[in-house]
């Protein structure tokens, strides 16, 4: 299902099966699920090169290697026909200077599953497709059995992402955490901050109906934002005996949410910028109080393959306590692309998906 | 030479010696240099209780114990009457919170030479005395008998807070290094990132003669910095194929030079805040640069006592590869700290000593 930019629909196209070179793969998808940035591009909030085919939050089976060989997954153990499989959702060239400094998500030469331009020799490079053909470069992972697709699937975008936020932060264990935005990374945020062993996982937001999801995913405190800042500074004064928190994790994108977590941290905080990936107004900052609090601020885009192993690793332990499955909340077939960002626009919910 | 407040001359007066109590000790003092804290507190740019003995970089000589015993340096060793030492600049308890999370400076029962009001049972807590009075919980080095007093004395200060900058900041090998300010600060930043083998060392500043300076501590680049940005960005994009500079370290407390200075990071870059201790305007950023950059923004304020221990180390390993002692320009004695003070706020030189 072909984008070819702002303002149209996405229209069915039939490709050929590429001709594997060494390195690569062929997987036939099995479920794609829309991100917040799929809808971003297909309301065209933000550019990207077309025609294309969008979602890269893909799961599926391994259907073809190239003649010379076999493929091994993140681990270096070998891939067979039929495995269940997630990859990064770039592929790296492993040599330029940023993926020599362990930055991999801003390789020179990377190659992002939903974002590329079709191309005669790579077309299938997006999730909203039968097969998807994976560039040299992609660490790809097996999906544990017990995960079902709709816990795997977003794995190698919000999982992953958010596992690479906490990776940023630190070590949680008995601290407070405070998590601004209870979408799909918000929520993950706080499942991952309480496995971690947090003493308390306070998340605010501007929507109820997400505070309550919140309470599933390992929330002790939920805090309706609103004009008046109150009610969260009350609910962080009494955890934290006046101090303010040891972490926050910005995953709104609101310049509001980043002036004001600023406030919120305690002398020696930690601040993990994520949700701003759009461009929002400027945000505001007393120099003095950074230096002086030793204040940490981090941003986060994206992640390495390491986080998306930890990813499913996560995943594989808590799916059971967490109901990720439950942010997925309805499927369309591929020819109903259109419908399913419809819904995904329109009903509020955090996952649709798409089953080719 | 007490000090009563803004508008006011230090005045001498006569104290009783103190009676030492458990893990207390006396310091004959040797000498003390004016820092640019001193200066801003005399001047009445900020508030200190009153009336106090300025000055906290201190050196000197262990004058007596403790009735019970003897005490002990940061390594644990016995000191012995006539040591000659420096130690960190606040006394912490160990064992409040920010003790505990490795914020010694931040104690909650914080106990900070140079900036205590004077009490009966303990008056000589500032540098501008014969004697200062060692609280329980500071931290005690022994200075390496090569190290000249002027080079010694901004250690517990200067260069501590400069080596937990670089902690901070991280291993800076091969990396291309921009100091914003040429002051005490910058110049013992270039200095250490040089000796840590930074592959160059740029330094900024307004002033002609402070880059001459910074030339003799490490920089390979200076630049001057004025309404027009192009020289920096011309600089930085030379030493660094246009990637930007692996790390900045922000020693002027310029608003302006915090927002140039995000500007000029690569992807992945590290900016470690220093220099903004007093109220400056805000400082205006894009969230959107921060995250999609994975900047790292960290402020530092003072630091901890195995900060100190390093500058020392790295005084003794380094002192004979850059002019520390060229810093300090004039010496006077403790009845003429007016004179001293006056001429510190108008020679523009870097430290003015104090030497009772």
């Amino acid at each position: 299902m072909v984008f070819d930019g702002k303002g149209t629909t996405l229209q069915l196209q039939q490709f050929e099966l590429p001709e594997l070179k060494p390195g690569e793969l062929l997987v036939k998808i099995s479920m794609t699920t829309l991100c917040g940035s799929d809808l971003h591009t297909f309301l065209g909030h933000r550019n990207t090169p077309c025609p294309t085919i969008l979602g890269h939050e893909i799961i599926g089976t391994v259907a073809a290697f190239p003649s010379d060989g076999q493929a091994t997954n993140g681990s270096g153990q070998p891939l067979s026909i039929g495995d269940r499989v997630t990859w990064s959702v770039a592929a790296h060239c492993g040599v330029c200077f940023f993926c020599q400094h362990n930055l991999p998500q801003k390789c020179e030469h990377l190659f992002k599953y939903g974002h590329e331009e079709i191309q005669p020799h790579h077309a299938l490079s997006g999730g909203l497709a039968d097969y998807c053909h994976l560039a040299v470069g992609t660490t790809v992972y097996k999906i544990p059995d017990v995960l079902d697709d709709r816990v795997a699937c977003p794995a190698n975008c919000a999982t992953a992402t958010v596992v690479a936020a906490m990776r940023a932060a630190g070590n949680c264990q008995d601290e407070v955490v405070l998590i601004q935005g209870s979408g799909m990374l918000g929520l993950t945020a706080a499942a991952l901050a309480s496995s971690n062993k947090a003493r308390a996982v306070i998340v605010c937001d501007l929507d109820d109906a997400r505070l309550q999801q919140a309470k599933q995913f390992g929330a002790t405190h939920t805090v309706k934002v609103d004009s008046n800042s109150q009610a969260i500074q009350e609910t962080i004064a009494e955890t934290t005996d006046g101090r303010g928190v040891d972490l926050v994790l910005e995953m709104s994108g609101s310049a509001d949410a980043m002036e004001t977590g600023i406030n919120l941290l305690r002398t020696g905080g930690r601040y993990i910028w994520i949700g701003a990936v759009s461009p929002t107004r400027p945000v505001s900052l007393s120099a003095e109080s950074v230096v002086r609090k030793m204040l940490r601020i981090q941003g986060v885009h994206n992640y390495t393959p390491a986080d998306l192993a930890d990813a499913l690793a996560f995943l594989e332990s808590y799916h059971q306590k967490f109901p990720f499955e439950s942010l997925v909340s309805k499927s369309f077939g591929l020819e109903q692309a259109n419908t399913a960002f419809a819904e995904a626009t329109e009903c509020g919910s955090l996952r649709i998906a798409v089953c080719p």
